[in-house]
């Protein structure tokens, strides 16, 4: 779910260093970097209520007046990255002379309630919750509406229009259910709306991924993953064996024990999954720089020719993994723990332990390492790392409606039909005008990037749909 | 707004001293009282998730399996009040084969989140807030949807229908607009959903109460009022005078300085007030047992031949008030100060200082003596008398929406149009199926009362409005 941070990441990166002069992203996206104090806690009315600076970044390159507000609810990073990531935002804007606006989640980016101490205690993180981070949508919202529009009282005037991927999509779908008059209406993109304990089966994220393995690498791609498992946890059992990986993996620390296995197991499952997730029909940079279809390139590494012979197997892997971890060819080892010091995988984390905990096992039918789901062992992993409780199993069905949105209006939900989260998404019309659009054979969120010259008629398709309900929304069709 | 409470404890005090035999009220209503278990805090992730009982009564005396539930959503006070005092549900759930479930709001009756200490510091105080409450409400509808109706999954078959008068109208309102999935509709009666900072005239309340008195007393009824207030002021000035009002209106406590003629000016208005609000066609218990139309039979007290005598004057008032203050003959005393030691008024005047401020002012135009609107003082004021914040004024426009309901779907507000809050109702339709029903000279939310012989047509045609939205709501038209 931090896909576009890491995306937005590398890009920079990329960007940074092949740029002689260097212009700050600002000038670039022409973007104005801007500030409001918000409550810390919207729902209570403490004698000495605490505020907070949250910010927003404004383009109004393409603004005219009396065109529409388009709004980025900002998910788990940095808004600055998401605002250079959305690129169908800013493709579209002068169709409807709209003005962008993208809003930092709270506790990300530079919107941190606390400061330096914002991580410190669970009592300073308690109030990094989505219907806190609604809250801080809906008052930047009626502030813009307010300030940015001196005389222009009427709400019809200046609709706003929310825009997210993935967990933002989620923001920006819940934002039109909870607070309609905020938003008239939400492109919400590979949002996993359904992906809460008891609504969509745990195994089916891992089935995705591994359907798009098989569809997309060879015949025996998925058999040589699965037979990987076995090899490296057979030979993670003698130092010798752990030796060998550690060198031809280019592992930055040598693997000492169980502990370390475990979580190379867990980084290799992390990168078919990202790869699955990132599989697009183009080159990109989205968690990390890939050819078109990295999937198909990722399983002609692997060859049945090594079946028998375990070290080639695992040096073949090494080559396969490249394509993921070291396509420029410029990085020097992989750090198999790499959440360290990274306060945006931190805080995403604790939301995941939180509220928006999302069931995955993996079957003897999928690519990966067998594994159940357990609530009580995964709260209680919870507890350990952030001191935290994680919310009732029921809490998306109290909070937002569980599947139950047939009583919303104007959302479209994206999907690509070959993003593992697309099993947790909206794939069918729950109302009048709450519409599921599926994009064949896309992977994760691809209809808000820019447009490329190498995007199918679905991608096409997709964000003519987009343009065609925000028309409807705003009477102009 | 604690009209329902007031009403309800006379009400009860007079049946329960009729009674020979003596039923508990749950016996009369056939009620079972539940308790469950819910958080204080509905938005945050507190690593110890404090949890409280609150109390909810279920009437399963007209239920057949596969009829609806309808829902009270407790406003400010005891449950078991609002329970006896919305007859309507009694009366129509026969048709509909409805459960009939009351659910008590935070921080009154017996759902205190810190028991005895609950009302001890601002920090114990803080979670009373609508939001806080609404997720009570959403969270037990849920919690009966798996636990009453063990083997039906399906939400369409055990549909809950909200239903609330004044603050309580609101509530049902505001859970059908923030969590459409938990009921299909709202009944919300005389509920001054608009009655917030910049929302409406402040002026208008007052204006509305005069008109009732001009309507109903005679012609020169408010002419006396507003005499009155000079005559007042005046006597206060001496010990002498001061004396003789609180000897001719018998008051507890004798006025001894400026700040008692305040309270004295303030009850006599709320008492002004409290009359327009229940002048009802019928006799009725309301606030306290009063005569049908007691704003008529207050005015005949009153005659004008008292003009040029003082303590005349004050004497007629007498006899005026007693109408309200001992309509029964049995009160010894009028104690001006009657909020002393009452939590539910504490916490009411809590709400109204924090969320729920709604403006009021008086103005030469109407009978009472002028006063404008304050919001710097009045937030003052509220934070030495609870240390507490007033929220924005923009509060109600970021939470809910303001005047914006076009988004929202099956609410009926209706509102009487003699009921000096209805100033601040929703009177006109606001999108396909949010509907106004205007009751013609009627007071506060008669139309949630039981039938009675002597209701007129308008509250006849009030009640069966409310009962073809609830058929349409639930498909049974």
């Amino acid at each position: 779910m931090s896909l576009l941070l890491k995306f937005a990441i590398s890009i920079l990166l990329v960007f940074l260093s092949n740029t002689i002069e260097i212009e700050s992203v600002e000038q670039i996206y022409s973007l104005e970097t801007r500030y409001i104090e918000v409550p810390v806690d919207h729902f209570s009315a403490l004698p000495s209520p605490k505020y907070f600076k949250l910010r927003y970044l404004i383009n109004s390159k393409y603004h005219v007046r009396g065109g529409p507000v388009f709004v980025y609810t900002g998910n788990d990073g940095d808004i600055s990255i998401f605002a250079q990531n959305t690129g169908f935002m800013y493709d579209i804007a002068p169709v409807f002379n709209a003005l962008l606006v993208f809003i930092e989640h709270r506790y990300y980016g530079q919107s941190l309630p606390f400061g330096n101490s914002t991580f410190s205690s669970p009592d300073n993180m308690q109030y990094l919750t989505s219907t806190q981070a609604l809250a801080d949508f809906a008052f930047v919202i009626e502030h813009l509406k307010k300030s940015f529009f001196e005389n222009v009282i009427s709400y019809d005037t200046h609709p706003f229009v929310a825009f997210g991927g993935s967990y933002g999509g989620m923001l920006a779908a819940w934002l039109r259910m909870k607070y309609p008059y905020s938003v008239i209406g939400a492109i919400s993109s590979s949002a996993p709306m359904f992906y809460f304990p008891g609504m969509t089966s745990c195994e089916l994220f891992y089935d995705k991924v591994t359907q798009v393995f098989e569809k997309y690498g060879h015949d025996q791609c998925v058999k040589t993953i699965k037979l990987g498992w076995d090899v490296i946890i057979n030979l993670s059992k003698t130092k010798l064996g752990m030796d060998f990986i550690s060198t031809t993996w280019k592992l930055c620390g040598k693997l000492k024990n169980s502990e370390d296995t475990e979580m190379l197991l867990n980084w290799l499952g992390n990168i078919y999954v990202n790869i699955a997730l990132t599989n697009y029909h183009y080159p990109t940079d989205f968690y990390t720089p890939l050819p078109a279809y990295p999937v198909k390139v990722f399983c002609d590494k692997l060859t049945t020719s090594y079946f028998n012979d375990t070290k080639g197997l695992i040096e073949h892997f090494s080559h396969a993994l490249e394509i993921y971890t070291n396509y420029t060819g410029k990085r020097v080892c992989n750090n198999i723990n790499s959440s360290i010091d990274d306060y945006t995988e931190f805080a995403w984390d604790y939301q995941q332990c939180t509220e928006l905990v999302m069931p995955k096992c993996s079957t003897d039918a999928d690519m990966f390492i067998t594994k159940p789901w357990d609530f009580e062992k995964y709260s209680m992993n919870c507890f350990k790392k952030f001191g935290v409780k994680t919310f009732e199993p029921d809490w998306a069905v109290i909070a937002y409606g569980g599947k139950n949105l047939r009583h919303y209006s104007n959302i479209v939900f994206s999907n690509g039909m070959m993003d593992p989260y697309s099993c947790g998404g909206v794939t069918g019309n729950m109302s009048a005008s709450i519409w599921a659009f599926n994009i064949s054979d896309a992977p994760h969120h691809i209809d808000l990037r820019n447009s490329d010259v190498a995007d199918n008629n679905y991608v096409f398709s997709a964000r003519a749909f987009h343009i065609q309900a925000i028309k409807q929304w705003l009477n102009m069709v």
